[in-house]
């Protein structure tokens, strides 16, 4: 792991997801410089064909040849093997296995290394927000996972298994989750838990979810109860164990924007109204939301190469 | 923060519990070479004078002069502010408010610094197993916290509250809780869980629980079982937060012993039965049982009088 001086050439980040690739060139200060979207297809070939594409674009529009380019930094969803560049089980994209980080490389004469999409969305969030010390990130995406970075650098754990919040038990009588558990708080916050528990929103239902509820269904209102309980949870959770000195909130649902940051606000200042303790610990000042445009995955991907 | 070479000279540790105080020396490659046991009285005057004592009463035995030692480190409960070395508001010692770490410093001529008992207990723990990288330590005490221990230097977090997992909701149904929130997993796992659900046991019931379940008794029984599930349930917690390597239970109710920790690894591996991602994760073989005469928290006070 080297931490030293970030170099001095640029460098490009992207975020792989199951719709779109986002992609971003980062000044050696840190800066975005250049950024654009493509969709995306599944499947290995597509990814791949995707992220040559993507760079190479993004390095034409700056009118700066590859070499001049430190690195590229990949997020992407699934499992990823970091040493061998290989994600697995990227199931959103269509993904089994692919040897992401040295195809791409092969093609486009860089160095391409990889990171866990919620870890590299930490990196970036922590980056773009200028925190400092130790912060925690929590991806209310499809599923439910939290990045914490220290310092800047990525908190990674032993086993892989750091930020996985999501599968802790929450509300014991609760749905079966997709790890095989039951009630897990991806259960109740996070997108796929809207789709289960509001059928009738669709395949995007944080899309229509306040509509929704201003036009008064009792349905997505209680929906909507059950992620900011779960959201509010999480932020104890992360607060209690590694008390952070900020909770930025991303991930999709996070376009739900001031009614989902109030929201959680309102259920941390109950929970706090009864507890001098809770109250003291300020949980709900600590708690940000990520901006709906901002690119922080890719951020942080460019930004995780060297670390 | 000094993680340079360690001192030459041996270092003290004193572990401040509200009926004994426990003493030991530490050589400069982190061996305990003395050690001592007095009881405690209650009050600010009573815990300067046996501090002081057992400081004297180790040098005299040892055969070395107070200022052949580098530092004397204490573990103490209660809220420590470590800049100032006052302790605040511990309760079973009777202490309201205390400049331990100056008045002590003042009578013996060596640096004193304050640490929290559990974060204490958590650096030694770690020390004396013999653990590297990330661990966590869960104290099951009349309290319930944990300590995470990042190679070989505690966790502080950047209020104050890292480790406090007790207070997170585990039983919406439960018990209030003293810090005034409902169903905390301190009302499950901790010896004031124990003596409130089972007030048959007496003033120290972990002392006599396993005795009255093996003679039968249903809310002894009931009991352990709530102890084991949430003891279980932070474990499970500390793993998919900060994915540790290891996970120690110490405090007062790990003399239980193997019952306890056979326990809690079955309550792991009935949440994985039917979770494949649980499974991967291998919590149960994660966790390990603090020995029933280690003095963790003095040895880990004497090792973070300089961290
Ligand atoms: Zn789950
Ligand atoms: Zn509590």
């Amino acid at each position: 792991m080297s931490v030293g001086v970030a170099s001095a050439r640029p460098r490009i980040g992207l975020d792989i997801g199951g719709t779109k690739l986002e992609a971003i060139s980062l000044d050696p200060a840190g800066a975005v410089t250049g950024s654009l979207r493509l969709p995306t297809e599944p499947g290995e070939a597509a990814v791949l064909r995707s992220s040559e594409l993507a760079v190479r674009t993004l390095a034409e529009r700056a009118g700066v040849p590859l070499d001049g380019f430190a690195s590229v930094g990949i997020g992407i969803p699934g499992r990823i093997d970091r040493r061998s560049g290989i994600v697995h089980d990227a199931v959103n994209l269509g993904v089994r296995s692919l040897a992401l980080g040295p195809d791409l490389s092969a093609r486009i004469g860089l160095p391409v290394t990889l990171d866990n999409d919620v870890t590299a969305a930490a990196v970036g969030a922590v980056s773009l927000l200028g925190l400092r010390g130790t912060a925690a990130y929590l991806n209310l995406g499809t599923g439910l996972a939290a990045g914490i970075v220290v310092d800047g650098v990525p908190w990674r754990g032993g086993t892989g298994i750091a930020g996985e919040i999501g599968h802790l038990p929450f509300d014991s009588a609760g749905l079966p989750c997709a790890c095989g558990q039951r009630g897990c708080l991806e259960t109740a916050a996070s997108g796929s838990a809207l789709k289960r528990t509001w059928p009738a929103g669709g395949e995007h239902p944080g899309r229509v979810l306040l509509a929704a509820i201003a036009a008064g269904d009792p349905d997505a209102r209680h929906a909507f109860d059950r992620l900011v309980s779960g959201a509010a949870h999480c932020v104890q959770l992360l607060a209690l164990s590694i008390d952070p000195s900020a909770i930025v909130i991303g991930g999709g649902l996070r376009l739900l924007g001031a009614p989902l940051l109030d929201g959680i606000r309102a259920e941390l200042a109950a929970r706090a109204a009864t507890s001098p303790f809770l109250a003291g610990a300020a949980l709900a000042e600590r708690v940000r939301l990520l901006d709906g445009d901002s690119p922080a995955a890719a951020v942080g991907a460019a930004l995780s190469a060297d670390r």
